[in-house]
């Protein structure tokens, strides 16, 4: 359960998740975006045999990631990507003012709340088991999600409006949140097409696409759709 | 859809939602502890025709609560609060420190994510409706619930040690998160024995329930839980 995916440093800074989940890539965008070093250490929690015993005593609901600093434990993302920003030193990725404060909250938990469901299990994990194994998946059920997805894409642009950024004009926690999962939608034909439809969203993701941090968190899913890992 | 249901002011500040929905105490619980005057209108999400369309506008996922505040209009509980506790003045309800910041999100995330839904809906809802219809719950979905409650408890144990809050020695945002959800799990006998394991969340409970802020927003629900309403 321990081991080394990345070894950056022999930091204090580790990070318990899998390489290829979308909010262990969430945490690690903040961590790189800081120029944090730190240690992504294996923890899988989806395998045969559920989520190890030793997992469960760092984090009771038996998910990832979490981070551990020094002998601080944390789990729950969004807290992960607020304490990764308030305590080291680099770019402030929280906007300075309430509206926007806000608007970076409310984005974080619109995606938590109603597009990772949809886009990330309904949607990418149909397809990529309709591609991997020839497992079709259910259409109504697959049309329902990209409804619901759709739902979401419009609410996030309806506050990105036409700012470079989700929230204004400057890199926040929003973008981070937001970029693993819709670059996961991306890789599905009808999640495309449907983030074509709002070109400002399409301009975004192919803007972020272009990050270190984004190179360097990729995942073996956006370079071999087709084949299994 | 727009009977007012409390005047306090003619101020500004309008909150949408239902004065027994759990999340729309936790935004007025905020409001009431900054001594925020507001206006709290009726918008039903739950009624037999659905989420009506004048509702569907303000809120795209159809839920409550919606703070407008002049012409800004935010939905999402989580970032409502930080937005009351930011733009307006009187107490803060975020601490000062990272760590401490860290577990009032922490809290708020898990509350959302492991909580509500086994504490609210599958316990509290469960018995409402042995007690006003006569309906019996699912004994193995109820167990189940509690058992996830008291995952969720103990976790919660774990952060506040033997602070007076469960962050702290100040009350948070993390306290107004949780208490309307723990007070209603209490109403349900076996809710209100799971909490007396942990006497530490048992008194934070009956401090909590001392505060005007609870009392200007108490439901029907905890005054009667033996009838309809």
């Amino acid at each position: 359960m321990k081991r080394p995916l990345t070894r950056m440093s022999s930091s204090s800074v580790r990070l318990l998740g899998l390489g290829h989940s979308i909010y262990t890539r969430i945490a690690r965008l903040a961590l790189e975006e800081k120029g944090v070093s730190y240690e992504l250490e294996e923890a899988d929690p989806f395998g045969p045999d559920g989520v190890p015993a030793e997992h469960l005593k760092r984090h009771p609901f038996g998910r990832i990631p979490v981070l551990v600093h020094a002998d601080f434990l944390l789990y729950e993302t969004s807290a992960i990507c607020r304490y990764i920003d308030e305590v080291f030193p680099g770019p402030q990725l929280q906007p300075a003012s309430g509206a926007h404060r806000a608007r970076m909250t409310q984005v974080i938990s619109l995606l938590d709340s109603y597009a990772y469901r949809p886009m990330v299990w309904d949607v990418f994990v149909q397809h990529r088991r309709l591609i991997v194994k020839g497992t079709k998946p259910d259409e109504a059920a697959f049309d329902s999600a990209l409804r619901q997805a759709e739902t979401a894409l419009r609410a996030i642009v309806e506050i990105k409006e036409s700012s470079r950024y989700l929230v204004g004009s400057q890199l926040t926690l929003a973008d981070l949140h937001a970029f693993p999962m819709l670059r996961y939608f991306a890789l599905v034909p009808e999640g495309r097409a449907l983030i074509a439809r709002y070109p400002t969203l399409a301009e975004w993701l192919a803007d972020m696409a272009q990050r270190q941090s984004v190179a360097a968190t990729s995942s073996s899913y956006e370079h071999s759709p087709q084949k299994a890992d």
